[in-house]
């Protein structure tokens, strides 16, 4: 996990990718940029900057800010109830992302999985989204994505959000930030 | 409502105003903008630039684009079946965008409505956004919202869109965009 001190780092980092995809955000919205580590505290190599726009009960809006090659694990959002599970669109802003989910495998996939996690990534049907490109990705679907070498900022619209529900392939995954 | 020539200048006009933002979008998005004028053939005075990303059963996320001082007409989303009605949040993304809920009335607003249509203009609590700044708005209230001097980008994040089921307050409008 995060220091406050490096946390406070990465959202101003985040923040600077924000600028440079032309995204403006007021400083309470920078002050919430979460840096999301997934527990595992590697966070330049597994993580994401999430700064959550809007969260109602029926959808959902986010900004995500990646350094570069870093990953977002392998995960799918089940059905809970009679909810049939979280459905969310990606829409790259700026920099690149590749977005891998179930389907024919990339014969020369442009990413590697974070170095040691390797066995917890099995999906990789590989989708590369540039700027004004998008993706939808159904519910319950396998998905991970790595940014390209530049790092990306990317745009989420989903129905509602609750993190807590996802599943994750990587056992050791917690996906609540800690912050120390 | 426009002719074909109108709409390629408009469509144009809206990519630019989409650039200004820092919005990328691609040559078949800008193609497919639509360029709203509620069949009051007044586009420059009550319309609206138009772009899709999503619309799905779930959820929707849409690019607007508003010249100076054009506006959205006031309507409302209401229940439809067991659906409660399109619930939407309005970020301001370039400019400045003035929106009017129901609530308690401006004193002074900063907006008039279009000419010849100020009977149909019946809710006046404003909120004025810049970018970074957005709004939510709850199903089945009206509303209605102007650019300011200078135009507006504003990104859009809601459920399910249903033209087709929105109430206007005025008698005269007809959602469905018509070019010949």
């Amino acid at each position: 996990m995060l220091t406050q001190q490096e946390a406070a780092q990465c959202r101003d980092d985040a923040a600077d990718l924000f600028h440079k995809a032309g995204i403006v955000i007021t400083d309470a919205e920078k002050a919430q940029i979460e840096t999301a580590d997934f527990g595992l505290n590697e966070f330049i190599q597994t993580g994401l900057g999430v700064l959550v726009y809007v969260n109602t009960e029926r959808c959902c809006a986010k900004e995500l800010a990646m350094w570069s090659r870093q990953t977002c694990p392998e995960h799918r959002h089940p059905p809970v109830g009679s909810d049939p599970g979280k459905e969310e669109t990606f829409r790259c802003r700026w920099g690149t992302v590749y977005v891998y989910v179930e389907g024919q495998a990339a014969e020369n996939p442009a990413c590697q999985p974070p170095v040691g996690r390797e066995a917890t990534y099995t999906v990789w049907h590989e989708i590369e989204l540039h700027p004004g490109d998008q993706y939808t990705i159904l519910p319950n679907t396998l998905h991970w994505f790595q940014a390209g070498d530049e790092g990306a900022v990317v745009s989420e619209f989903s129905t509602r959000s609750t993190d807590e529900n996802d599943f994750f392939t990587d056992p050791d995954i917690q996906r609540a930030t800690q912050i120390v």
